[in-house]
């Protein structure tokens, strides 16, 4: 794809975008300001620029008059980039010059990580966990009329050296009519379960040769949404994935509501009943995507918080919300998928991950073993931030972990236009600096809905180190902008008027919705400095942090140090891993390695109860502010605010 | 109970018996005979005797007039032994001294050999499969809140020096609720499966202290009739046993009419069904007949013949009857007893005694493993009779079996008035050599319905040594007796007459049924032949012979002889060890060594497929003559039969 240049004047900055980017992002990433109420749908017709050299495609409308035109006036938001460009940005207020230097810092999102399915062959890391063998077996005489299974098994003794293999009953009650069918030429998929003592299992026989498709499923079951993915257990692809909201959502939105349903007659049955129907649903739809036999899938691995886990496999999870929290278990056998009632071949074995306590579950131990942090020497902090956020700390020596209740604001709760990070929800923001006039841009350039959860930190952020909000999250009622009012005794900045809107009222964000920013924030950051201090360590110690979890990628890391919700750390250290716990389930279904690491994996976790552990509430207390109590714990943001407040 | 001794005469014989013995009974013990075709109801009247000493009960019937009754005689199929006696036989016909001297040999059955749970512990062949154990486990606080599964490993460990343990998905689903009912006082069942490398499986927990309450099922599954037992873990004792017709008995009597029903639509399923059913009826009546919960059932262990074996598995057994004969599989894993729909725990585990072959079944491996005769120096031919016969040679350093079809005339089949061994079966039986009237003994005392298998083997077996058949089964046609007697050209012997019966028709022997006898005797002898022949052994190297089968208990073994069903051997070498399917069902219930022993066993035995052995028709030919073709394989009938004809 084509890439060009872009500079913006005055500020004289150059960005490169590809051929195509919406001029009004290329500025956002910039950290050019541009007016915009509307989200980059060109209601407001505020993000007037000029387009002093190069073409754009589109961004005349009838909010532009034909002289201006002519002048080669644009609106930013519909302009899509179509050469180098340079973009004057029309200073229509009285700006000092230095309005210019207190740009904002350009976006910057954590890189992503991924996992290379070459490179795990290459580290020696892939042991396959289910595996074909295609074999042309002898047929049956009178001299020599072994039974199908013998026959089957000797076969595979003497000519590919397999040795101490078992068989379940679904194949016995297979086996002799599908030698029959492919006149003894069969595949047999083995599997090799790594907790039964070096045991192979034939799995399954099919008539003629198959060993160019074995295919397994990865599922991450979240509290919300279930994710699922089709893995190509010969190329390590996923063929297919999927997500679904979990069928469980009817039944109580968080947690907490669901173990109480659980508890009513009936009420775990239904729970069950309905995440594997999603799952099952998941299935279908890859199967049908990807275009395989269902037949030919292997193995399936499943990872969820401790109580999905739970539900998922029918135990009843009611002790894990009374004190003192204590699940029923955290292992769980491998059991038949049949036996769970997916809808997968009698052959298939459901890995379920492990959990470490009631609130670090499995879905965390899939993340921890998809990340290979228990592997490296470097100290690493992995954090899943949701309703619940979850912390481990640690290397290939030791590892620690705890889990925080950060209540729901950073996925759109208890804010007052909070939402889901879907279309029409702001999720980048600039501000400027003397008129107070915000930048929104929303997911899908469209008039806005509401704030996600990235777009609330930056929010905040700019406004902290604007001087905007002061530390405790509260306006400054100083300010000259008639964006900043008091209704009903509350005050909130209008991010877009009714008319700019997708909703027909005016967005804001009120001091309720930073308190409960301010208090979700200080969970997650006095949670990382409790779990530090237990195990002796300081943040300067971490040489890495992994962010995970649906939130994670396109959170601004630097906004999210000004706020206080990471630590200050360079952000070229800090890596997104996506669905750590998909991607854990992936891994699992591709190698043995990781289920053999995660039985030692589990048992070297150390959980730390944070709400047994005296000095948190203090940590907690400290962090309720932005970024925090004590500043020299963010001493690059201090530095700024110290220049800032020179300058003005 | 009292003894007492009776005196025949003229005979001079005396002989020991029970008080309240039936006196023909006594008599036929004796080797005495006595006219008596009504199979001891006391309507022939003919079995008259006179008590010149002592008393008996009962005796006096309208039969005998008042002057006969003085002089002390008495029906003796109705007098019943109340002390020491004198019993005259009255000679009414023309005898010489030399019929006195040409008694019957004493009835001589194998005697019972059972096995001893105490002689098991004291040679250290004890290893409980499932035990229990009482646990007080520490209450959960917040300081100490492991999952509930870790606190039970935990504690098993520290407390109890348990390893290697591991929890199903029904323990997890259940242990919350019970730890808490318990309060953390419980009962864990650990079942330690020989084949799972050393892995504990805590399959059960129960509140509060159930130790001393332990039980499993033993079940033998035949192709007529199902038996179970059920076993106390802890004595070692039956608790309850029953038996019933197997299910499937509607949809085909014999082994080959099941594998055609298997294979149409739903026949495998309903075949499946049935027999779990009966299993499960079975298991009912145990457990109300023993008063215990079935939640106490442990464990469950099953034999059959292999195609039985897999109709209980729904393994379809349909290539088991065509050429060349191959079973699906001989070995089968652990099953648990709910994926059978047996109405048992989700704790329980089914094991299932594996196969040789086609032919040598499951049921013939219990029975190798009950009787121990593969951990003996001894060598041993074990035999288990019916319309598949099974022979197994060998000792603790091999073992060689072989099958063979003997037809069903064991068991009643192929014989005119064949009947299986139940109420008025003629099940004993003399002759008197000068008269060549019949003492007919039946099962109950009544007047006989037929014929069974042990009874057929003795009337031929006397008539053959009386001369009134020869060695090809064939009537004598010059004796002078209307009992012989020719019938729309079949000649036959009639046992009883019409109105002494209770079909009202003549009971008779026919040449074609003696035919049958041979040619089932002559199957069975040229298989134990061959296969002695195939391991280069001769009849004298023999050691013991164990006789299995609900038809050896009753076997004259000497009268087996005659007709060369059975080698000529001493008789107190030949043991009978009864249904040795149950009892190796029962023994694997009890103990792990069987268990474990059983897995080398099926490696050792070595089957031999008798029809591709071109000796065994030269074997079988050879022996289609009473005893046998080479009368110096029966020396000591050859030296009586020539004594005999030197006396006549």
């Amino acid at each position: 794809m084509d890439k060009y240049n872009i500079l913006f004047l005055p500020h004289n900055i150059e960005v490169t975008v590809m051929k195509g980017e919406n001029l009004i992002r290329a500025a956002m990433d910039a950290g050019v300001h541009i007016n915009a109420s509307c989200g980059g749908e060109g209601v407001c017709g505020k993000c007037r620029v000029i387009i002093e050299d190069g073409n754009v495609e589109g961004g005349i409308t009838e909010k532009l008059d034909k002289k201006d035109i002519e002048k080669g006036y644009r609106q930013a938001c519909l302009s899509d980039v179509l050469s180098d460009l340079v973009v004057r940005i029309p200073i229509e207020s009285e700006v000092d010059a230095g309005v210019l230097n207190l740009q904002k810092t350009p976006r910057k999102t954590a890189r992503i990580w991924e996992m290379n399915f070459e490179e795990l062959k290459d580290k020696g890391l892939f042991m396959p966990p289910v595996e074909k063998k295609y074999l042309e077996l002898p047929e049956p005489t009178s001299q020599d009329n072994l039974p199908d299974v013998t026959r089957l098994i000797s076969f595979l003794k003497a000519k590919h050296d397999e040795h101490r293999l078992v068989v379940q009953l679904s194949v016995i009650r297979k086996i002799s009519d599908i030698l029959r069918q492919g006149d003894f030429k069969v595949t047999a998929t083995l599997a090799r379960p790594v907790q039964s003592g070096r045991k192979t299992h034939i799995i399954h026989v099919q008539p003629g040769d198959t060993t160019n498709r074995n295919y397994a499923i990865a599922v991450d079951i979240g509290t919300t949404t279930v994710y699922a993915q089709l893995v190509d257990l010969i190329s390590g692809d996923a063929l297919a994935q999927f997500g679904d909201y979990n069928g469980q959502i009817s039944y109580g939105e968080d947690i907490i509501s669901r173990i109480i349903y659980a508890g009513k007659p009936g009420g775990l049955d239904k729970l069950h009943e309905v995440v594997i129907a999603t799952i099952n649903k998941l299935i279908k739809k890859m199967v049908k995507k990807a275009r395989i036999d269902p037949d030919e899938i292997s193995t399936i691995t499943m990872a969820g918080n401790t109580t999905m886990t739970q539900l998922m496999l029918k135990v009843n999870p009611k002790y894990i919300r009374l004190s003192p929290y204590v699940a029923a278990s955290t292992l769980y056998p491998p059991i038949k998928a049949i036996d769970l009632d997916l809808t997968l071949g009698d052959h298939v074995t459901a890995l379920v991950y492990p959990a470490i306590s009631s609130y670090v579950g499995g879905d965390i131990v899939a993340g921890v073993m998809g990340s290979g942090m228990y592997r490296t020497e470097e100290l690493t902090l992995f954090m899943d931030i949701g309703t619940n956020a979850e912390i481990v700390i640690g290397n290939k020596d030791w590892l620690a972990c705890a889990s925080c209740s950060a209540g729901p604001a950073f996925e759109g709760g208890g804010v007052k236009f909070g939402m889901r990070a879907a279309k029409g929800a702001i999720e980048d923001f600039s501000m400027d600096p003397v008129s107070f006039e915000p930048m929104n841009i929303t997911i899908g350039n469209v008039r806005p809905k509401g704030i996600c959860g990235s777009g609330l930190i930056i929010i905040a952020a700019t406004m902290f180190e604007m001087g905007v909000i002061d530390n405790r999250g509260k306006f400054n009622r100083d300010l000259n902008t008639s964006r900043i009012r008091e209704t009903e005794g509350i005050y909130e900045y209008v991010l877009a008027w009714k008319h700019e809107t997708r909703i027909d009222r005016d967005i804001t964000l009120t001091e309720p919705d930073l308190d409960n920013l301010i208090r979700a924030k200080g969970a997650i950051y006095s949670g990382c400095m409790t779990l530090l201090e237990e195990v002796g360590l300081k943040i300067q110690d971490i040489d890495r942090i992994y962010l995970a979890g649906g939130f994670g990628s396109f959170v601004d890391l630097e906004k999210a140090m000004v706020i206080g919700l990471l630590p200050e750390i360079d952000p070229d250290r800090i890596r997104f891993v996506g669905n750590g716990s998909l991607m854990g389930a992936k891994m699992s279904c591709l190698t043995n390695r990781i289920r053999k690491d995660v039985v030692e994996v589990t048992k070297r976790m150390t959980n730390f109860e944070l709400s047994e552990t005296p000095s948190f509430m203090d940590n907690y207390v400290a962090a309720l502010f932005l970024p925090h109590t004590d500043m020299d714990q963010f001493p690059k943001l201090k530095a700024r605010l110290e220049r800032r407040r020179a300058l003005q």
